[in-house]
């Protein structure tokens, strides 16, 4: 099993690289991490220029030697790359499993809107900068190689499901990367946003037509939000109750997802209950 | 001429009042400005809880003795409304002239949907915190009373244009106040944004179909951007012109607009070259 790692968003350091690769000898030695040298690119904002950015994801993804692409970090900047990456993806790319969440939202979209069956949101290599990152990374890695279910959000049951953090979902709403999640459980997560932030963004997301027909959304952690001035008054849980039973979509409790080393894996769609081929 | 004003986002203070009153006095007095009593409320982040703020727009807007309504201030809370005011609007308040901008923007947004034919983007009280503050209220009075062609925003042709802030516009789309711009000039402007984030809004904005029937958009101010860790490698007009070029939107250059004294005013749709009935 090999599982190629590409930064389609933001740069890792070489330590970062050298730590996950010494947690997958440890857990998972029958598998074997490839890091692109992109990884480690740095311009401007992100981890090399987009063109530098999708080639590499392109190029692992439509790699056969490849079983599994792993997003390296988050940040921002897939967004800038999504819609030529996955249009530019072969056959070869298709029986992959695609690993990530935060900002590699976008290219997780833009897969599942293609059919991509094996896409999930879930820990990467960048967590190990948190507290407790090692159990993150090693869980990722437990799913990506053994399907291992202990990996799994808890919650995921018979209907699909989809999970997002929640300013990139908002933000692709519209675009040519927005899948379709009818019928779906949505789970959404964020961090560093201050309240009335997501506030607004459940007002953009519960007010789009198409989101209105998920099957429900589940709330994963709010994490750091910053103080608001003056005080929200309410928190993140008050703020989906009020938007779910605004717009009519059930609101189903909570999700153990989050930018945290407890974040658990989610697989888009009836994936998670499939057994690997 | 009587001026309704309300606050369908975050109150104002007396003294903001009496300093508006004071400019009216001197620059229109034929004007008399009415500043509804919840202006200077203030519950959580709001000024007032939601349904007060609701019902005093639309006491006011559907009060005949009125000729126009001046939004106090933005801030963050008009999205949680607009669709309900928007439905509560009776024929007596299709006639008068809507002003504001910022978070206004969701309830300008969804009165130009409706067909109101008077609404605007541009100064309000709240602006008497700037320096220099006192010549956008004078401005926006000098609109609102008086149709001063000076008080509008130079880059307006024979298109018709909209205004709105870069984070609210792009929040506000797919939901029931979009407004049809087809055809319009688009001007957009922004303050205390990450220039990732207006990257990202970008992304957003120029990916949805609907926006890509503008006639183009025009760049506003960007001000008081936080620096960017690492620095973005760019500054608005270039993520401007990256992303029109992108997705085939004309990009049509600087608009006189943004969170400033300067602010000029926007008359949505073709009615600035109307004259005051």
């Amino acid at each position: 099993m090999r599982i190629g790692i590409v930064a389609p968003s933001t740069p890792i350091l070489p330590g970062t690289a050298e730590r996950a690769t010494a947690i997958a000898a440890a857990c998972v030695p029958e598998a074997e991490l490839v890091f692109h040298p992109q990884c480690f690119l740095s311009h401007r904002h992100f981890a090399g220029e987009d063109e530098v950015r999708a080639d590499a994801f392109v190029e692992m993804a439509n790699d056969p030697g490849f079983d599994a692409l792993w997003v390296a970090r988050g940040g921002y900047g897939s967004c800038r790359i999504a819609e030529d990456v996955v249009a530019r993806l072969e056959p070869a790319a298709r029986g992959k499993a695609y690993l990530g969440y935060s900002d590699a939202g976008y290219v997780l979209a833009g897969l599942y809107r293609a059919g991509f069956e094996r896409v999930a949101h879930g820990p990467m290599p960048g967590d190990l900068r948190r507290d407790g990152g090692e159990a993150a990374v090693a869980r990722a890695l437990s799913w990506l190689v053994r399907d291992d279910p202990s990996a799994l959000e808890p919650n995921l049951g018979s209907e699909p499901a989809a999970a997002f953090n929640i300013t990139v979902f908002s933000q692709l709403l519209g675009t040519p990367v927005e899948p379709d999640l009818a019928g779906h459980v949505l789970m959404l997560e964020d961090v560093s946003e201050h309240m009335y932030r997501t506030d607004r963004s459940l007002f953009h997301i519960t007010g789009n037509a198409r989101v209105r027909k998920v099957a429900g959304i589940r709330l994963g952690r709010c994490t750091e939000v910053p103080e608001n001035d003056p005080d929200f008054g309410a928190g993140e849980e008050e703020v989906f109750r009020y938007w779910c039973g605004r717009s009519g979509i059930p609101y189903l409790g909570r999700a153990d997802i989050g930018h945290d080393a407890a974040n658990k894996v989610v697989p888009f769609g009836r994936s998670y209950s499939s057994s690997r081929t």
